[in-house]
């Protein structure tokens, strides 16, 4: 069997393997990944509602007994996608390859440590192929456009951050010497909390000033916090304005040798290492 | 009766009757809208109040026939604008006529069903047509101008959306680990909901960690929400820069064939269909 | 008594008085100025003193006393204003003229009607006369060009607010028939105060969802709402980032016979009405 | 001994303890600087956990003699700072000359005041050297350039604050009157207090109003909070777009003569005193 529409190097199992793991332009391709996301989204549901303690009394068997397939499975399709890739390590040790294997481990080390199947939720993480596969060009563009733009503020969103932290243990101190423990400030860690809580605008109330005092200076927090926020949104905004929506790749090939995706639409070799695709 | 003004067809009652309850653009036409615009806003103003124990005791009767009334009126009208249109199926399923046609049910469905009558809340839907009613110009632009940056921004708008559920899920079992059921953290979905709660810096309180592990986390949460929030309003701000205020059509009749809307201001036949305005 | 370095007009004493109480160009119209904010900011504080139970019980009668001074001083200065103008309607109707009325008014008031006196809070306004006062060109170009931009929005921000306000009084309704009674969702009017808490991520936690289903209607509420504050950042921004900061006006003056203001720094004759300044 | 690669004067310990301490260009310099980020996050923690009652109570002594310990390094560090300068009132005047004292002082104050020592949470202002130790250019740049941004905004950011500070004291007195003791509203200062929770988004919810009136306003409060919330962004994002990232400076030295900072990467003179680096 000699397939040249796309790879003039022989086919063979492994090369189909390939192309039906890793890419979605052909139909068993695609089939195969809205299969697998069907799969991740009944597994992710499977763990939340094993934790829900009525659900699980009932039925606890029955998710049990659901959760070991689908470990199975997704351990059997791990081993594909090593097998059917020509530089495994490089899958393996990559972000995707890090999540498929997460996605299938808690279940096994639930035999040893009880409770440590929860970690299951990180198949979560596995959604994320939804863009590649759906082909949603405007989607994969968008998302890179986002991260570009992230990527060049990510210098004074650190420096923003940073200062934002050394003033909530700065104003934790304060409180906690304005308020005391009689007032829930019980330690400067939780003074600490507290004004994390307060000046990013979430608010609990779990912990409130009740002195005038305390109060007077948590105003000020407060709209010092609605003045402060201006500034990540100023960063990511002046970014983004800049940059530029370029071309957008919505190739879902990935290279066999280097497992390298983002290929351009009508490239033949691997932009990174070179061979065919 | 021939009627040449603008339209050169054979005026009629259901010419007159399209005209008056589509269009703004006659005296009639436009009291018949400040007509129903007051009476939408009764309507809901009645359904909120029915639901008030203290109101709807003392004033059930009143209530219940003031409400009887407006949903006969509602009727009459969704029929008559069924008639007076050439195309009444394109009508049915358009959006207003989706809404006109919920404005009414819900008070005939409460015969049968209990409760259902809230369901005529949905009638504050209709108070959208203000806009159109008012011809200010300078809002029907404004809401057209807001749409076309929203749209432009749908994709990254989502993908950022799926990422912050996705993280969520993750913070959510991770909390779920850390603090356990005897904090409140009773369940993954109940996780789930408190790490939204958090990360959108809504904050009721109802749920909050009490470990200092707990704490800790939910401080880079919140801190994590806080930077988090500036990529929605820099993905929108930097598309709406871009999008210019071009020609605003303040138009208001509508296609007795096609009840297509927008049109120019001085166009003569739709530009949907073809007709003569 | 000639005086020609502004005015040619007959000085008078009411031209004095004119250029002490409305001008800040003077020695004695800077003096008056200040001690006037000095009252102003004084009279704020004895308001919110006199609310305060523990405070009104020690110095009540020193509170009164100083109150009755205050009123008393405003009430003069009012009448000072309205004889040194030449046309004491456009003051008197203008927003600083019914502010001035508004901060003596109150304290009469309490002799008949029992709490009114605490409505002098809205003395607090007068203090926008700082800006000019203190002679700051950039604050008042500042505050021009916040103006500006924020009236140029006007209409983008109309619409949506008043697509927030339908929005809350449909997820309103929503919520009261998932949650109902039992669950502090009491009535439609409190679930709709309810949607508008949430949405705009204010989250007190007074009331909050305690089914499933309910919370996971919130959670999706939240994420919305996360969205939606993006859009009146970026009407403004986009706004903001178009106005340019023209011409600043520090010229404190304003005109003896229409009171109009930000007449440019060196105008003879006023803009509005073209008389002598 | 004579030093001449960078210096040309005659090299002295003097000398060589200015290059050590203030510079972070030589080995020893950088050496230094680290074991100082060290020792100071050392020390917050230190700080942080004295104030948690089950760690002081287990750990009392240890807390208690390791604070002296690097109090006392702290005091000698900062006389050391002040003999290698040349001139050191320059120094102890500086932002960091004062905060370096403030991370001693209280140590030594607690044995007079109780309580005093928690002050040495101040230290963790110490940490901005992290960005200069460091030699992140591109920290250091992105926060001249946050600082720029902020500068030339400062003047539209005072007066949106004034505004919506007496729009609070406002607000608050109208809910005083409204709500009332009965339902947590006991003084215009605390209403106050609640008007700046709400506007600003918090939303502790330890007050809360129950009036329908009162929630009325509240909704009408929370709704311009959420309009107002961009006036902020839009200022801070118009503004950081107009400014460009212009040369940025790497140079970690610090001149002996005046301890100025930020000189340009290959000068050789200080531009602010003249003598040679």
């Amino acid at each position: 069997m000699l397939k040249t529409t796309k790879q003039s190097k022989p086919s063979s199992w492994k090369n189909n393997l390939h192309e039906i793991i890793y890419e979605a332009d052909t139909r068993a391709g695609k089939f195969f990944d809205v299969i697998l996301l069907i799969a991740i989204l009944a597994s992710v549901l499977l763990v939340m509602l094993e934790s829900v303690d009525s659900f699980d009394k009932k039925y606890h068997s029955f998710l049990n007994f659901s959760e070991w397939i689908i470990t199975i499975l997704f351990s059997l399709e791990y081993i594909a996608r090593i097998i059917s890739i020509k530089k495994p390590l490089k899958y393996i040790f990559s972000f995707y390859g890090i999540v498929d294997l997460l996605s299938t481990l808690p279940k096994y080390l639930s035999l040893f440590f009880i409770g440590s199947h929860h970690l299951a939720a990180l198949r979560a993480l596995r959604l994320l192929r939804i863009f590649r596969v759906l082909k949603l060009a405007r989607y994969v563009g968008a998302s890179n456009n986002l991260m570009t733009a992230l990527k060049a503020s990510k210098a004074k969103i650190s420096v923003f951050l940073f200062f934002v932290f050394i003033l909530c243990i700065i104003l934790g101190t304060v409180m906690y010497m304005v308020e005391g423990e009689e007032n829930g400030f019980t330690s400067i860690p939780r003074s600490v909390y507290w004004a994390i809580v307060t000046l990013t605008t979430v608010g609990y109330g779990d912990i409130a000033p009740h002195t005038p005092l305390g109060q007077f200076i948590a105003s000020i927090i407060m709209i010092l916090g609605y003045g402060i926020i201006a500034i990540p949104t100023g960063i990511v905004t002046s970014e983004m304005s800049k940059s530029k929506l370029s071309a957008i790749d919505t190739n879902t090939q990935s290279c066999k040798y280097c497992s390298a995706e983002n290929h351009k639409d009508n490239s033949l070799y691997c932009y990174n290492c070179g061979n065919k695709l």
